[in-house]
């Protein structure tokens, strides 16, 4: 069960996805205007600093871009009143890409204490998790489906992750970190066709940026597909340099690996010197079962 | 600073209480109802069970209990009416009390995933973090100061978290997890004034629980001043006992463990066998840095 959960960190790789197949989330407005002030007022303020526009005038904003059009009709250029009025300036050597690893990423960010991802700025937590898409006719939004991403080239939501992916990598400054899977077996830990490759190092401003950290994260259960210095992680560190930045590589930091062993404690990677030089790996394992996940997913 | 990050996650303890001396939260009611329409459909939609209220009711409920009326006025009984249509039914073996603790719990209990803590029910998660209280004249909430909890005995908002922490120790069921800080050089790891000892506890029903299971989470940086079977714990076994439950206790279990050194990985504790057989304890020590926490405090 505890491998499940950790499968499941490494394969919730598209939370900004759910949109896809179903419509418009209910109570859309009150949501987005809802986060906003939450945001501002209690979440993070002290993380990252606020904007000056209103919540309302965000909201405006947003809803301008793809309402009352097609819902395949919306070109990312139309996010732009709305992105340049969220934007906010990032925190030196704390910006966190991520690709495939949208769940241990944020774990591993700590909504901002650690690092920034974009979900952690007021642009992508406005969105992020929601479905959302345009109809001709009132009341403006399609409440009961919206086109997956596939289905058109200028979808409302696909059109604004693009978007704001682009602006966030361009507030980016210092050294950018970027974590990646490689242990997937269905999609290379680099791919060129990705929202980091496509959008965020294009918009990485050369002038602020330093190095691209990448960290390959692997899952406990499964083979290491792919590691630091092979594979697609060539084409990284050539995409990278090419862009103009210094490139380094790490495969599983500590850090990582102690958030998954949080979640699988009897891993045999897991096992720490000490418990073992105390002899205290086979109390723990006969311990009373507070390392064992509650078994939510049968 | 990495120790400054672990040490924040252990005094982070009552962030319940930030309405002291504050006025309400701005935008209460949008925030309030945002995340209610969040709730349900979107952040918790898979992990609790719904209710059947509507988001306009559950406001409509939770501000008559304290509007319009003087701050240290509320008691207890007048947020019955919000709590009983807020209340879940919880997943057996799943609920986790936390006193002292409350960013190790939170990161442990995973949002629902691995435990379920009252923040993460619906009538946590509305409340979570924010500030309020009650005036005679319009608009019948103050923004400029509310009290401190200390300031009067039936104050709005910790009557409202004696209720809630009430309801939702009346909804566990199976064995219950509760967390303390067995490292706090101020406070005992149990108290007989905490919310778990005066309402959750109280409030546990002796047909729904067998078992009180207690994790004594100690800061990685710090001594140990109180464990299992010694000190504060002995009286939480007392009074568990008395209150006719089995009663468990774990000094930092394995997971526990994890978690604070993914903060902290360069520890003494946090040393992995693995690392230490490969002789890349150096490397890592060595390495390009992902392990280290940017310098937020400053």
């Amino acid at each position: 069960m505890a491998r499940l959960l950790v499968t499941l960190l490494f394969t919730m790789a598209t939370a900004h996805l759910v949109g896809s197949e179903k419509g418009t989330t209910p109570n859309l407005e009150a949501v987005f205007k809802g986060r906003c002030y939450d945001y501002s007022e209690v979440v993070y303020k002290a993380i990252l600093p606020m904007v000056s526009t209103s919540c309302d005038d965000l909201w405006t904003k947003f809803f301008q871009a793809f309402s009352f059009r097609a819902p395949c009709d919306v070109r990312a250029d139309l996010y732009t009143p709305f992105l340049q009025a969220g934007k906010q300036s990032l925190p030196s050597d704390k910006v966190l890409f991520w690709s495939g690893v949208y769940a241990l990423s944020h774990r591993f960010a700590e909504n901002g204490i650690r690092y920034v991802t974009l979900e952690d700025t007021l642009i992508g937590y406005l969105a992020n998790s929601l479905s959302w898409c345009g109809q001709e006719i009132a009341p403006g939004m399609n409440y009961s489906r919206c086109p997956s991403w596939e289905d058109c080239p200028s979808e409302a939501s696909e059109s604004f992750w693009a978007g704001a992916s682009r602006t966030f990598g361009s507030e980016a400054r210092g050294n950018v970190t970027v974590m990646v899977d490689g242990s997937n077996p269905n999609k290379p830990a680099y791919r060129r066709t990705s929202f980091f490759a496509k959008y965020e190092l294009p918009g990485l401003n050369k002038t602020l940026v330093k190095a691209v950290n990448v960290i390959v994260a692997h899952d406990l259960s499964k083979p290491k597909l792919e590691v630091c210095g092979a594979g697609s992680l060539i084409y990284l560190q050539q995409d990278v340099e090419a862009a103009g930045f210094t490139f380094t590589c790490v495969d599983d930091p500590d850090s990582v690996i102690h958030l998954l062993c949080a979640d699988d404690p009897t891993s045999r990677e897991c096992q720490l010197v000490l418990s073992h030089i105390n002899g205290q790996l086979t109390d723990m394992q006969e311990s009373s079962g507070f390392n064992n996940l509650p078994d939510i997913f049968q």
